[in-house]
């Protein structure tokens, strides 16, 4: 019963799947644990912190291990090297087929983080609640640091400082802990999420939510459903004004798996005033802003947009710390009887099951390698 | 009764002397003002809302005025092309003798913003404090956008988020404003001051006040003394493991026109966690941190170390409104009968005053002069 914990080997990857506190919670719980050397440096976890909690640090932990846990997948070279049977814990972001089919054929189990079902049993190791949680978060202090103005009003003896006006767009974690962020710096913000729930959690953090006449878009999982050209297009006309009246706007809104939503044209950021700033979580996933660019600030009319690229990993510490409870809970739900056991009649565990014993047991999946064969 | 307002020339400064909706309120006190084209530009202020106040815009506005206002003082080419008599409202921060010569020479009365006495009535005019006020906040901002973890605590579904560990160094005006926005935001915060008064105000911001065995340093005008090499070595001695356990380190500890003791040597800095960071609001006077650098970012040990570099001047929009602010109660204080006619036995008029009619009225810069011909 080993878990090995692999270095992170893409250059932007800064987290670690697990962290030297939760390597010692999961030794009492009955495994061996090993770590590669530097795999938690960037994460600011040094190799003697693993130590110190009872790992060992060595190369090629991977090889003999009943868990593999990572953030990003492994690559298709890595995958080739391990034994049948090993379960690989990870993000799937993209879903890669190559990796899929190899896993398959290699009989490996793939259990992606991402896949983790949406309930309330499973909320302990919820990955994509927890690093966007970190995103939120590191996207209000962004944009209350490029803001050339206080967030909070100020009363001072010289007079008062009106706040910064802040809107939020997309309103699930990442949002709601931008406008709890941006709240508690004293700013006044404005929310819209097209979910139907949104405006009461909205309201719950203490922003306004803003109701355009559109009705809601609510879809399975707890997130939006995608909508027609057309209704964006008015949704994007009736956001116009809101987003012409904010100092700061920060995109949340994004569909895992597909093209995050366009909800502000280049014309809407022109309209911006001068020293406005955008902060576009979901630049990666094609952006909520039109023109904004991942990992880059760059300007558009009066406003510096800022996008987003891998936003947890610029907080590698915390969001080491919060992925690696995730991964620690989800192996803790996998031991039965001091074993790994998964039990594939669970709904979590089938829930983020992407292949297994020789199948791909994840449906959409399924599908998408369908008519292509196994090689 | 003319009032200009000129285009800073330095090319750090970004502030501007009285923002347009202050203009308006002089127009209604009876001025005539004018300021110099894009003289608000870089705070984000246009010509056309200067001119929307009633102001005029255009160059040499300053020829025929009866004050001058201006963040920075005016350079000695400018100063002699106006009329003996004209009035001078500016930060005169080195003090420089060459301007005060001429100043001297053509007449002119010079009144320096740092000069206004610290007291009650004064408030409204005390520029250091305002500027201190933008300082601090931009110094809370800074670290927490630099600190690669979150400033609250999270409790989480997955588990808890440790606070970041604050330590501010000096509870002036910018420092207590600094422990503020470090609170809002979430943090632990720990403060020190040599000042005896420090402790309660550190405590009414919310963070705890740290107590060492050295006595109190009051000094003159709220100010705290300088202190023997000695005392002040004991003062880092004692200081080191408050560092140490820091997260971010804010040290904001000035006396005006004087070097900013060294509170933290560079063994102390070293001493800090990978991932710590350091802000120095005092780098442009010698820096509190040692080997701190004015508009820098270094890093030593394992901490990101930034130095100040004209910090008001990052918001400049909201920098310009209260320091505007501040030059419009001093001009309304010196208004009487519908004219302006400064009493020179007002307390703050003749504390603020540095050169009038041909003399240096400003005892310390006098000494300064003495010995060296006014020529």
């Amino acid at each position: 019963m080993k878990i090995a914990v692999v270095r992170e080997t893409r250059p932007a990857e800064r987290r670690v799947a697990l962290v030297p506190e939760q390597v010692a919670k999961l030794i009492e719980l009955g495994y061996e644990v090993a770590v590669e050397p530097a795999a938690g440096e960037r994460a600011l976890f040094s190799d003697d912190q693993y130590r110190d909690a009872g790992a060992e640090v060595a190369w090629g932990a991977d090889h003999a291990a009943t868990i593999v846990a990572s953030v990003q997948p492994l690559e298709r070279e890595r995958l080739q090297r391990l034994h049948a049977g090993t379960a690989l814990m990870s993000f799937l972001p993209t879903n890669p087929p190559d990796v899929v089919r190899s896993a398959t054929r290699a009989k490996l189990t793939i259990f992606a983080m991402e896949l983790i079902p949406r309930i309330s049993r499973a909320q302990s190791m919820d990955a994509l609640s927890s690093q966007a949680l970190v995103a939120g978060y590191r996207a209000a202090i962004v944009a209350a640091e490029r803001l050339p103005r206080f967030f909070p009003l100020n009363m001072t003896a010289a007079g008062t400082v009106p706040p910064a006006q802040v809107l939020v767009l997309g309103a699930g974690v990442a949002g709601l802990q931008a406008i709890a962020t941006c709240k508690r710096l004293g700013a006044v913000v404005k929310a819209y999420d097209v979910r139907t729930a949104a405006a009461e959690e909205i309201a719950s953090m203490g922003a306004v939510p803003i109701e355009l006449e559109l009705g809601t878009l609510d879809g399975p999982g707890g997130y939006a459903r995608e909508m027609t050209p057309e209704r964006a297009q008015l949704q994007r006309e009736l956001l116009t004004p809101f987003v012409a009246a904010a100092d700061a706007l920060i995109t949340t809104a994004a569909v895992p798996g597909r093209t995050a939503p366009m909800l502000v044209s280049r014309s809407m950021v022109e309209q911006m005033k001068p020293g406005s700033v955008v902060v576009d979580l979901a630049s990666e996933q094609g952006g909520n802003v039109e023109g904004s660019v991942a990992g880059t600030e760059l300007t558009i009319g009066n406003a510096l947009v800022w996008g987003g690229a891998n936003v947890p990993s610029q907080m590698a510490g915390p969001a080491s710390r919060l992925y690696g409870q995730n991964i620690a809970n989800l192996i803790r739900l996998m031991t039965r009887n001091a074993a790994f056991d998964p039990d594939f009649d669970d709904e979590i565990v089938r829930g983020c099951c992407v292949t297994h014993d020789g199948s791909v047991l994840h449906e959409p999946t399924r599908e998408l390698l369908e008519g292509r064969p196994l090689a």
